[in-house]
Parts: structure tokens; C-alpha cells; sequence
């Protein structure tokens, strides 16, 4: 069975309502309501300017349902699908005011979380002859955070925690007040409960020893060089998930793949993913 | 008198509180609880790890304050200004918990601004010798509008509407269901108040002409070549405000400039900017 | 084409939601649970007892659906349509109990902007002879700005700005700080985009000037009586809209409308109004 | 002692909140922004234009307080005070920029709520040689209920019920459906807590006399001429709280009351009052 | 007629949008999305797994709703029905998927509101030979109190007023300040609109005959001894409303009623019930 | 370094807001406001009428500063300490009509939330002999979750997954569906981030080894009897972390932590939990 991601009615319902209200403000489509008439249907075709990976369908439609339920959304692929430029992504057809009011909106969704899937996909592909799977960071838009890890999921990347409340990740600074990595961890241990990991940043391959005799769950190798990743892969030896982390790039990330890690993660495919070109345009009805 | 841009503290406060809200989940920073006494403090500092412009810091000063009044921050910067690799931005001192706590919603409001910031700068600096402007669009992430535009006049860009409602701007797909841009901005005339600009889209000099005709506030040239926006600039001969879009790059802006143009919009510096690499250190006390 | 106005339904839907809550308070309509059973159906009109104009029939529409998505609401006539004592409104069946709880929330939303479409309606009819329209303040009631523009759009007035932010106005207190209207102007236009509008508000025929030749796109004439009204009409020759303000009445409006001035704004329309009275009765099933 | 009326702070905040929200938008003051210096400070006064009663000056130091808590607020009047014309109502000193922007939603605010205060005095006055009382309805602004019912109170009237849950009120309709206002007044009774009262309205002398036997704590008569409201004084013998109402203005209160009514409800003083005039004007520094 | 009590279709729309949000995070339902096809279909069959009085199946119903519209609920009791272990409370038919992640939003709302039902019931049993009726306080879980009141209604309980602005009740502190309760009472009188009750606790029959002089529609005799409730009884002789209050169990409740007084108040059934025991199971399809 | 449970300022200033607004509702405190004069102040001291552990001092704290900042709330105790009967929780000096306002909000929370931590630390002093540590569960009061695992924790407990998102437990409907937990359990490993445990519900020691043999970081062992757990314990041999469920109370649980089990996971402490007795009394200024 594929898995395909899903994500929640409810986060959808709110993000777009949020969306829409930041864009139609206190007076709405002013434009539209001047030039269009109330009656007028259109059809209406959403297609890919640059082949991507599409990621948030169900936010652009949930944005042309918010302003008429009645309008009929037909994607033609499913979130998570690559495409190539040209390529139809979904099909519209109902109220003109409508459609033209929640243009903007749903396109805006749906370019920068399908930039996110297309970045992930990049960097996922690359690394695909290898164990080694893409993860995203918290550095993720204020506000999107569960719409781009989502997003991270259809370019077939793997989601790192979500918040400073799932999981417990021990970094330096942490480290510099603690004194330790070790007893750094022995204290997230003794205070969290037993459905919690714990990962711990490291510098250092003493360091990584001292994580693994303190029973991390996970190590965060930070920016380390492959043959330094290789030799962690070999100290860990399967005892806790090892991932590299720290500046690595589309051109790098394979050579860090190949050193064996579990996971690569990267705060660029969340905060810096240009958007996905996509365009509406209208047909002939 | 140089105004510089400012942000209302309504809308800091909010957005401050929904992005903390995120990152802390029901169970907040269980790491930092875990690890760090509760009465230990720090003094860090944030600094920029790439040369860049700055916009946020009014709500990297609120994430820390939302998380305990007491914490110092102190700007070395302000927002607008343009830094080198290695400038301090701020420094903080206060609980050691609440800055670890709020560190990351902090930076990922500064580096998401000053991104575009600094993606608007460089192509205002690039048409520095011309009269042109760079104005951005509404192209923009969901939710963080306001804070975008802001971030784009910290990096010496001009600012297009707001939403669908604070101007009208006749698009290509209500010129082809009302038939004709100049019946658009009729239309639009008739329909609103008179506090608000008309700007209708064109494809053609004929077009041009047909919206001048009309009496348009201001016309936005798509996707032309400079060739042909020179000859735009000619017939218009002031009467109306040309905005030029469509598809412009660092590269290709200067040319776009030099035609004659009022102002040249670019989605790209709000859609596709990548975040400014900021980092927060801790210091010895 | 006559273009309706419309609101939107993800404004309609908000301020009926807060309505709903603050009359339904923590108990719910008690005295209707008490006393009719939960099965009772009825039919209900909508009345006029005062001749006025109408505005506000969405709300009142989705005020019962909201209790109750099955309830039939028929409008006998349209947002902006001027009825004698005694008209029918609109027809409503189903849910007795659902009808009677939505009742005074429906009732409150549709009088209080049928009222303010009345006033304004009153107005632009005295003013018809003329090319002069009645618009809106700033002067509304807090949280109901949007839902009382549409109101003034369904009298036939125009609209004035939105808010603080969709277009610029300097008043008395700006210029007293800037030390002039023209320096005002100029600073408005440097700092603001080109889809902005800017007005200006001056007591005095040289403040005309000065504003005039700073490039005002509007003037605000405070106070002015006809005699100077006139002359400012001819001052301006047509460069500037010119609105007239202060205190303008249902008996003075048509002597400044006669001067020439484009626009009249009126406070009162929207704070002043008072109630187009409307009741609800029960019909025989 | 006397009480004054107060306002939970709770409350004040959150309509200020949102009123500022609307007034503000998504770019904030931006006449002030470009025109006022960030550092310039200002000192004004808010005065009557015309006499009447105070309330909502919390609300009004609630809004400057909001957008700058540094500005200091003097009230020179207490809320349910009767002012002459000119009185000086408040004086502000502060940002110039922060009293510019929160202007208007403060004058909103003391404006719409001394409106109502000012119209409740004028009926309280005339009634004041009798024993009756003017109340309020639920005939309110949407979304302002709480606040209109503390300006009635400031204006020395009553408070009737707050919404649908707090007391039983069995209209005309519900006696439709049940048959019978005794019979409703027994449901009510049987359905509800020893703490709501339960009143019923009653067109004729015989439903008073049924609806006294069926023991309603309070009764309202519908458009009763003064004459029949004397009859049911008589009838009612102090076993019911007394409430007359119906279409009752500043000319025909005095009668009504002088019949020996306990309390005269009015919808006009929320409904249709209108603001009182205030200005807000700079002084000298 | 019997009048079953009823929820307001607003008030559970956003309880349960609340606690879904809640519970599904930013992440949703990972377990269901990872281990359940999207498409997968399932019955369930919500039972008691101990004997008690249900309420809240309109909570349940809408939080199957909230994750898919199409789920088919079937109720096969009603609120307010009192089932014995292992009866069937209520059938569904619908995506797996969402049965699943909705299941303990559902099964929390309908345990907790059944809970305290059962309490409510088990007291009224007890003392159903008597005039007393139980009723609840303001010692409710703090979010929850319309619906633990509503819970209550359903348990045959009756409902003590919902806040502290629906009804007086002055206590010992507002004496201890005021000097005297029939003063208390007095200025509560003077104070508040003619459908508002006032109660006032008092703790001697000295107090009592205070109270009761001083006009009060209730009195609660705050931790009385049957004896001295009988006192009470015959010293206010029908001319106020009694209510016992104190600490009293389903052990003393019986001999409290028996003296005659006409309610008696009990915080336990709102902040001490235990939850009734309810399950869902799979069902073949 | 004894970690002690802290709570982030953002979620108690939430729970605050909403729990006050829920009990001031529309019109506030209408008895102290109508009793107690507006400049009259109070020392009152909160006090356990019974033995208990104490959780949510910092609720109530904030929700008489919600009322007026200047209050002084001084804790006599720390969340988390066990206290006598009698014992002075806390000591309160400022405004008479804010301290009355707040009161019974600051009790609920206080009230319930060491009800908790009572029947925890109950609990958990049961089985201190062992290395078994108590958890929580999902059933928790809609809303209050975050506030009731802090409670837990206060108690001496441990937390389990704070919703559906933050961790994978299979139970049995889930199972069910996809034919065997081993399946299951590789379906949630494959579809998870590294930083998500995967839990599996089992009723036989054969689902036991095949869970084991999956790969579960921990297993809950639903509904065994004391025999069969300690078959569990030995079958796991500290592969997996092992959490014993299902009906297990104060009078069986120290026999079910000598097993050997890790954990032991009660509903019971968080959603029948009965109220800590807490009252707060004036005291002579």
C-alpha cells in the first residue's frame, strides 16, 4: 500500500479562510464585482508553467468553495505527482466572480507548497540510490508550518519534528548551559515521557560517543565533511539514527548521502524553495 | 524627512503570537525545560551570516518579550539598513529558557524579511540610475501579506495594493468577459469610490491605448519587450502611471528600467526570495 | 450593466456568527426551548412598517440558516430597492423554534443598514439634479465599517476609504505638524504606492492652491459655504475631485451639491441614522 | 453610595482590539506614517460640540493606549456625566503619530455610546417625577450589545435582558404557537432555573389577567394608550413588575410614565440615537 | 409537553472544532493516515460499558461530521435517557479514517457530559419524593460550563445561573464588605434591571429573616443542618425561594430535601463526576 | 537539578481569557458591582480544605491579574507540593471587586488541576517501590489537555502522547482493519519521521513478540492480569518499553507495577478525578 499524505479538513478550512480574508479585506473583490456580471459562469484551467512537483490541491479548492460551494474542481494529478511544464493541474468551472476572487489565493497556496514538493523532490531524487532520506528543519514560513511539512512529505521527503513540543532535540546552546551532551540527554530522559525521542546535536565524534553511551535516539551530525560523517556511521553502528545536517546543497548532498547517514536535513527546501510558476487561465466556455 | 517603514504593533503582536503558538504546541519547549534551570541566563547575540538587508526586527523583539518581559533586546541595526556577512544584528540578554524558546520563531520571522528585503534591494540598487521603482504584487505567502510589503519597502521597494479590495486592477481574464478594457475601467470607474486608482492590464499598444482612453490611473505593460515598452512610454506621454511585469529578473531589470517605466513589479522578491542565513548565538556572560 | 453591490459571504458569514453568539449567549434562546416544541414549523414575513431602502438581506438570510440550514428564505426584493410602508420583505419557513431565535439578529443587522441606506438614499435623491454624490466617513460604527459601506452603496451613495490604510487623506492635525499641506502632499506621495490616492482637507482657498499645485488627486473642502464652494470649483478647473464636508444636512445638501463639487460626505448617513423600523410576524400555516 | 456603571476590562480590550483592527487594515495609518515624524509628540483635547452624556471614555484611553501604552489620558469627566457644548471631555499628550492613528476609533467609540447615554437621559429627565424607569431592548447594534447596554446605564436607564439566555420573555409569537400566554408562562416556569425571571407579553386586559394568575414575574404591555395602562396598574396591584412599551418617544414618555408604570422600554435610545458630536483638536505644545 | 433540553447547533460547532484541533494538532491522525487506506470504509457501535444517563450526543454526531460530512451517525437513544451496561448508545457508518481520528473527541465530550448527567440523576432519584430539585453551581471545568450545565438539565437536574452577570448572588464576602446583607440587597436591587433575580447566601435564620426583609427572590442557607433548614422553612413561609448548599453527598441529600426546601445545589455533579464509561467498537461490516 | 513542570505564559494567558470571558459573560459582575465599592480592597488567603498535591498556581495568579495588574498574589506553595489540610495555598491584597470577579476562575482551574496531581501523586505513591511509572492517556476534558498533562506531571506522572499527532499508538480497530499489528507497525515505521515512536496496543502474548519482532518502541498491554504481564515483561527482555492498561485502580495497581511493566497508563487521573476542596477567604485587611 502507497501511503499517500493527507492533511487535516480543518487545518485546510482555517488556512484558506485566514487567506482569503488577508486578501479580500473589507470591501472584497472590488474589481470583479465592478467588471463582471453576477450571473456570468466561466471555465477555467490552472496549468504548470515549470515542471514540478504539485503539492495543495486541496487548499485550491477549498479557496473556490469558500466563495461558492457550487463551483466544480476536477483536479487531473494528485499531490505528491511530478509534472511537466504545460501540464494541466486542475480544471474549473462555475461562478466568474468567484473564480476570479479566489485566483490569487489558490494559486498562492498551491505555488509555494508545490515550490516546497519540487525543492524536496530535487533533493530526494538525488540521493535515491542511497538509504538516505531528505528531512525538513523548523525553519519553516510563520503560520505554514504543517502546510510545508506536508508539502516536504509529497516531494517524498521525510518530516523532521514539528515543534519545540514532540520531540526533544538537545542543540548547542542547550549543550553550553547543560555542560554535557551526555547529561544533557540523561535529563531530557528523566523528564519526558516514554513516547518522546531525544536527538542530540554534536560537533564532535567524542561527542557522538558520549550521545550514544547516554542512549540518544538520534545524533545530529552538524556540519561535518563526509569522510567525518563516514566515520560517525561507523562509530554509531546502528545504535541511534544518524542525521547530517548544516549547509548542504543539491551539488553536495549526494556525497553526504553516500556516507551511510539515516537522514540529510535541510532548512532550504522549507525556507527558500522558490515557488512553483503556475497560471489560470480562462477557456473558451 | 526620511520616513522610514514602520509595522503597528497590532499586527506584530498577533502574528507573533500565532507563530509561538505554533512552535510551541500544547507541550512547549520540552528540550529547554528539561535542560536549562529555570532561572539561568544567557546573553546571545543574533548575527547575519550573509550580507543582506534587514526587515523584522520588531517581531523578533516581540517573540522574546512574549515569552518573558524581562528579556533586554537591543538592536545594532535598524530595519532597512544593509548589512555585511558577520554584522550583529541584536543582542539579548534575559532567562536562558525564554531564549531558546522563542529563537527560532524570532529568526524565522527576521531571515523570511530580510530575504525579501534584501531580494528587493538588489533589484532597486540595479535601477538605481533610472526613475523606475520596484513594486511587488500579490503574490505573497498566505497569511503574512502585510509583513511582506513591509519587508519589501525595508529593501527600497514601492508597494501595489494591499488586497482585492484597494484598488482595482483589470486583468486579462475580466477584459475577455467584459470585452473590451476600456468598457473594464468604465465599468470600474462608475462602480467605485473616488479614492481609488484604476490600473487595467494590457497585451497590446492598441490596448494601451484604449485604457488611456478610458482614463486609467495607471497600466500594467505584460510581458513586453523593452523595444516595445519604449514605444509604451511614448504614446502614454505621462498621462497615465506604466507599470511593467511579467517574468523580470535581476538580469533583465536595468533594460526594463532604461525604457522609460514608472515601475517595474517583480513576484519574485516576495514568492521566491531565498531567507537571509541568520543565526542566533549565546555569549559568555 | 447596472452592477449590484454584493458582500461577501466570508463577511456575511462572520458577522452573523458573532451576532448569533452574543444574543444566544451560554443558554441558548431559552424562552423559545421552553415553550415551543422542537418540531414546530412556521411561515413568517418580514415587513416594512416605514417606507425605506433596503440593505442587509443576505445577513438576515444567513442569521436562520445558521440555526437551522434547512429554513426556506425568500426575498421579496433586492439590497437597494426603495419600498413603501407595509412591503413585504421577505417570506421564511420552517423551524418555529430556529425562526424565533434568529429573529432579532436577522431584524437587527437588516434595520440598522436598511436605516443607513435610507439616509443615504434621502440624500442622493435631493442631489440627483446635480453630478454631486453623496459618500461615506471614517464616522461608523466599530465592527460593522464593511457591512455600513455596502449600506451606503445600496442608498446609491459612493464610498469613501476603507480605513487608515487604503488610501491617503491629511487632515488639520497632519498639516499643523507638517507645516503645510503642499510639504504634506508631497511627502504622502513620495512615501506611498502608486495605487495609492491621495486627498487633502483644507480650510482656505490658498490651502486649495498650495494642495492643488503639490498634486492632490482629491480635496477635502472643510466647511466651506457656497459662495466659497464655488470658487473653489472654479480654482480647481477640474485638476482635483473636490468632496465638501462639514455638517452638511438633508436641507443644506442641494445648495453645495448646485456649486459643483463632485463629492458630499456625510458623517451621519452612517453614525446617525436611524432604524428602518421592520417586524416580524408569524402567518397562518 | 452610588454606583457607577463600570466596564470589565476584559471587554473594553477586545472591542478595541478589533475596532482598531478594522479602522488599521493590513498597512496601518499610512497618512501619518508618511507625514508625521516617528519622534514628534503632540498634546490634544477631546471636547463636546454639542451637550450631552458621557460614556466610553475607557474605550477611548483603551484605543490610544493600544497603539502606543506610553501616552497618558487624563479624563476631565466621568462617565454618566452631563456636559455642556465645548466641555473638555479628555486631554492627551504622546506620540502625535499613535493619537493620529487611534483618533477616530476612540471618537467612534465615546460618540456612539454618549449618543445613547444623551438619548436615555432625555427620557430618564422627563420621567423623572414619576416612579417609572426607561429600559433598554435587545434592539442593539450587532456585535455591541454589552457596550450599548453600559451607555444606557451611564444615561441613567435600566438594563433589560442581554440576549436570549439570561431571562424568559414570551412574546406574541410564542403565544401563538402555545395557545395561550398562561399556558407559556407554565412551560417557562417549569423549564427553567429558580434564578431567570420570566416576563410575557400581553396585548389585551384578559391576557394580563392571565398571565398575573399564572404567576409572571413581569409583564409587558404592547401599545397600550395611557389610559388602558392606568386599568392594568390597577389590575396588576403590585404582583407584577410593570413594563410599558411600543412606539413611546421623548413627547409621549411623560404620559406613559405617569400612569404608574414600573419601567418604559425604548429602542429608539439604542437603535436610533444619534452620536454625539466630538472633536479632537491639537493644542500648542 | 415534555420540553428535552437542546444545545445550540453554534455552541457545539465550535466545541468540538475547538477539541478536534486540540487533539489532531499540526499533524493530524498520523497512526490512521499511516496504517488505514484512505478509501477504507468501517461500522462502529458506540456502547456503555457502565449503566448512566447520556448526554452529548450531538458533540459526538458533530465531531464524526467535522472530519468527513458523509459519515452516517445514527443515535439510537436521546440526551436525557438513562441505559443500562452494554446498551448500544448510537451507530456509524463512514470512512475509517475518520471514524478513527474523530473517535476520542467524541467518546471525551459524550463520557464527560454523561458523567456528570449520571451524577445529576442519581441525586434527583434520591430525593424525587420530595419538592426538591437539584441544581448546579459556577464550580463547572472552565471552557465547558454550558455544556456541563446542559449535562446537568439532562440529568434532571435544574440550572443555577450561568455566570456572574445572568443573576445576583451575594455571598459571604460581598456581606462581609457591604456590613450587612439586607444593605447587600438593597443596593443589589437599586442596581440591576427588573429581570435579574437576587439570592443572597446567608448562614443564620437571623440572616435569613435580613434577607427576606429586605426583599431578596431567593436565599441560600449555606451549610444548615436539616433541623435548622426546617426552621428556614417555616420562617420564610413561601415568600422567597429556598436553597441548600454545602457539602452535601448522595447520602445526606434525602434528608435535606425532606425539609421542605426547594432546591438543593450540589458542586459535585459539575467538577467531581467521574466520566460514564463508554467505548467504541469496530463492527462487521 | 530537579526539573520542576512549568507552563508557557501563552497558554495560560489563553485558558485565562477564555475562562473569564465564559463566567463575566455579557455584564460582567453585576453582584460585587452592585455591592462593593470601586476603590474598596481586600486581603484574602486560598486555602486546601482537604490534603492534596497542587497544580495551576500560575492560572490562578494570572486570572486575578487579568482583572487588575496590581494585585499581589503571593504563593505560599509550589506546583507539585503535597499540602495538608488547612494548608494556606496562597495569599491575595488589591482590589475587593477584582478578587470577588476572579475568584471562582481561579478555583476551578486550581481546583481541578490539583484534583489531578492529587489522584496522580495517589497513584504514584502506590507504586514508588517499583520502577513503574504512572502515565496519562487521551481522555482528557475537551480544551484543557496541555493544562491536565501539566497537572500529571505535578502528580509525579508521566506524560503519554499529548494528541493523534505527536506519536503512533495502534490499537485495535486499527489493527483490525489492516490484519496484524506487525503490518501495522512497518506501515507506521515507513510512513513516520525519525523522531516519532511508534506504539502498539496488544491483547496476547503472540500480538506481543509480533510487535516485538516489528520493531515497537514500546507496547501497551491492554487489559492483562498480573500473571500474564509478567509473562510480557520477560518476553520483552527491555526490547521494547512495555505500558500495562485497562481498568487498573488505586487498589490493583501496586500489584500490576510488580510485574514489571514501565508504565502504567490510568484515564481515571485525568478525566474522574474528583476536585481538590479549595476556598478562598476575606481576611481582616
Amino acid at each position: 500500500m502507497t501511503t499517500l499524505p493527507t492533511l487535516s479538513p480543518i487545518l485546510v478550512a482555517e488556512a484558506v479562510r485566514l487567506a482569503l480574508a488577508e486578501d479580500l479585506g473589507r470591501a472584497g473583490d472590488i474589481t470583479s464585482m465592478a467588471t463582471v456580471p453576477a450571473d456570468a459562469e466561466a471555465s477555467a484551467v490552472i496549468a504548470a508553467r515549470k515542471p514540478g512537483t504539485i503539492a495543495g490541491l486541496a487548499l485550491a479548492e477549498a479557496a473556490f468553495a469558500a466563495l461558492d460551494p457550487t463551483i466544480r474542481f476536477a483536479a487531473s494529478v494528485a499531490d505528491g505527482d511530478t509534472v511537466p511544464a504545460g501540464a494541466t493541474i486542475a480544471t474549473i468551472f462555475g461562478s466568474a466572480r468567484a473564480i476570479l476572487s479566489a485566483e490569487r489565493t489558490a494559486l498562492n497556496f498551491l505555488g509555494h507548497l508545490s515550490g516546497i514538493a519540487t525543492a524536496t523532490r530535487a533533493m530526494a531524487d538525488v540521493v535515491a540510490h542511497t538509504k538516505a532520506r531528505i528531512t525538513c528543519t523548523r525553519k519553516t514560513t510563520p503560520g505554514l508550518r504543517a502546510l510545508e511539512k506536508y508539502a516536504v512529505r509529497c516531494g517524498g521527503g521525510s518530516n523532521h519534528r514539528y515543534g519545540l513540543d514532540d520531540a526533544i532535540l538537545i542543540k548547542d546552546n542547550h549543550v553550553a548551559i547543560v555542560g554535557g551532551v551526555g547529561e544533557a540527554i540523561r535529563r531530557a530522559r528523566a523528564a519526558t515521557g516514554h513516547l518522546v525521542k531525544v536527538e542530540a546535536e554534536v560537533d564532535t565524534l567524542d561527542q557522538l560517543r558520549e550521545a550514544l553511551g547516554a542512549g540518544a535516539d538520534a545524533v545530529l551530525l552538524d556540519n561535518m565533511a563526509p569522510a567525518m560523517l563516514r566515520q560517525a556511521v561507523a562509530i554509531a553502528g546502528g545504535k541511534a539514527v544518524l542525521e547530517a545536517s548544516g549547509g548542504i546543497t543539491l551539488e553536495t548532498v549526494a556525497a553526504v548521502a553516500e556516507t551511510g547517514v539515516d537522514f540529510i536535513s535541510s532548512g532550504a527546501i522549507t525556507h527558500s524553495a522558490p515557488v512553483l510558476d503556475l497560471g489560470l487561465d480562462f477557456t473558451a466556455a
